[in-house]
């Protein structure tokens, strides 16, 4: 690349590998993304109590929402007429919408499921509605997300006829997904699935790999299967796609996850835990773990959530506050929470990017495993 | 005044006059507030919905918060333990605490009243307590503010015979109250009572007055009387007050209200509307008035809450985003009309504050009243 020039969007450009893992620059109309990133997720287009200033503060560099939740309220069209996502958000940085699949299967009130698209109720009013892999295009195009996904079926991980069904449904859906996409300025990233079978989740791998998407999703983890389980599909995933697009791992999420998935050769993680966590009065620890804010012990503890963060919350709050702030039911024990939480994952992350570059991303994993057994032991 | 030396505190210097309403600097061991100067109020120690980062960024100097509910949770001793309020809660500006005694009589279960105080049962647990002007005066030391309030009684505006008992209490307690206070780094203010009689008033502000306190409170205002009643009183009282002191009118609160006090010479105010409107999904208005965000003519409103307000909120989000928060019931709305509404009092503030060093206030309060005018034409 030239000095001075802007490499074309949706470029992947790997900087440093170390073993399975990589550095990466993601090149979005939006901004450059450096991966492994972490996605918080913004399901109707707010990362829930906080606001877009407090998440670039913090770090934060690409958020999810969310295009079920969005084309049930406010409506595609309406944030298309208020200039897209980006602005109706304030998020000038790259964004990525999910297809609306997994809701579908997991919120509304699944009607129906055929080749040509599924029929579903509306959780907020019971209206019935109908995607297909056009219309999940079509909204994610008015939408106006950076990066956007095939619509996808999410079957049970164990059922093993149902997850062969809905994968040739997947798959059929990836193609008219690729064929109804007309946007240039969003990258269309294809959904590996296929339960916990490795022979279904290797075909899928291969079929979606040989479709030429900019990026590769692998959903249908973190539902309920094992760790061993989730390692296990991630090694005969990973090696399957083209080493020159990111691997988006969807839903993943907890700081164990994360490492074991990045060292795998992962590059972008979304998951609601660090928000949700955070309305449920829980601190996320760096080195895996969390700390129920609410409890008696925490009443006059003057230490930060955790002393070796930096975010916001721990430079200024004491676990004292914090904990107030939970029993007198204070909205901003929420904001508080969200920050570090969410924090304590895009430091993950980066700390991770750093290992990677120095060439010392065993060592550090190590590292940080025994810094967890310290805090446990 | 010696250049670079620094005035003691609590002395309140007038920088600039305009008819009655004056410009001032109070100052405090946490900072010089200017007056006139608004203080959002945080109740239980948070300003809701809003982190002390953002309050700071929207020009909020002055902070108020509530003796009855700090004390009752999580306890003034608590909160000293912890280093104070200013600490516990990260506000290193400012801090006003009131008595607890408008509280005790609005909220809490009022059981006994007598001359040497009040018992009263808590509205979080039914519990038995009970304040005297000295047990005010501790919590309040141990809470640690900048300025700290005497325990009154705030009786029912119309009723004389109750006033008039209530005031001989209110009297004796402010003596009580100066007799008991201890730390130099706090100013006590006394506080005038006397419902809507304006020989009760008068005779209140000159004992008041006759006391010696630093500043100088006028309660039981804004509490159902009319507004010709609240300038009446305004205007009993305000001239028997000691030039050299700040006025500070408690509850007040809407931009009317602050204007027309402003005029009369008062010089502090607070007020939970802009946090409360916030939380019910209404944005206050520069010229006063609001308007209800949930309405669905917001919903493909591309405009900010207020085209000539600066806030964070009306720099980044349309009024459509708005109302689909609130229609979404997303905690981020409570925060960005928060933003909004406090940082419109605390403009108005500086705008005044601008128009008395300029000399031109009534000149500035018609185009004021016009624009409203204008707005509702």
């Amino acid at each position: 690349m030239k000095a001075g020039s802007q490499p074309p969007w949706f470029t992947f450009e790997i900087a440093a590998r170390d073993g399975s893992a990589r550095v990466g620059r993601f090149h979005t109309p939006h901004g450059v993304l450096e991966t492994p990133v972490f996605a918080p997720v913004g399901t109707q287009a707010t990362v829930k109590a906080l606001t877009p200033a407090q998440l670039e503060e913090l770090g934060a560099t690409l958020v999810l929402a969310n295009t079920y939740h969005l084309y049930l309220r406010p409506g595609d069209q309406l944030v298309a007429e208020m200039g897209g996502l980006h602005r109706f958000m304030a998020w000038p940085h790259p964004i990525l919408t999910d297809s609306g699949g997994f809701q579908v299967f997991s919120l509304a009130g699944l009607r129906e499921i055929d080749d040509d698209g599924v029929t579903f109720r509306s959780h907020l009013d019971g209206s019935i509605h109908r995607f297909t892999p056009e219309k999940a295009i079509r909204i994610q195009e008015n939408l106006g997300a950076d990066i956007i996904m095939a619509l996808d079926e999410c079957p049970p991980p164990y059922d093993r006829a149902y997850n062969e069904e809905a994968l040739r449904r997947t798959h059929a859906w990836a193609e008219r997904s690729l064929k109804a996409h007309t946007r240039q300025d969003q990258a269309l990233f294809g959904i590996v699935q296929g339960g916990v079978f490795p022979d279904l989740r290797e075909q899928s791998a291969r079929f979606i790999a040989s479709l030429g998407f900019p990026g590769i999703a692998i959903g249908g983890l973190s539902v309920g299967e094992t760790k061993e389980e989730m390692h296990a599909m991630l090694d005969v995933v990973l090696p399957l796609l083209p080493e020159d697009r990111p691997r988006y791992l969807m839903g993943v999420g907890t700081p164990e996850d994360i490492v074991e998935a990045v060292r795998r050769g992962v590059d972008m993680f979304d998951c609601v835990l660090p928000t949700r966590l955070a309305r449920h009065g829980a601190a996320m620890l760096y080195a895996g773990g969390r700390l129920n804010m609410r409890r008696a012990e925490y009443a006059r503890d003057p230490r930060p959530i955790d002393e070796t963060c930096t975010c916001y919350t721990c430079r200024h709050f004491s676990r004292a506050y914090i904990r107030h702030l939970l029993v007198a039911k204070e909205m901003l024990a929420a904001t508080l929470l969200s920050i570090h939480n969410v924090f304590t994952l895009v430091r993950l992350v980066r700390d991770l990017r750093q290992a990677i570059r120095e060439g010392r991303l065993e060592d550090w994993i190590a590292r940080w495993k025994a810094t967890r057994n310290a805090a446990e032991g």
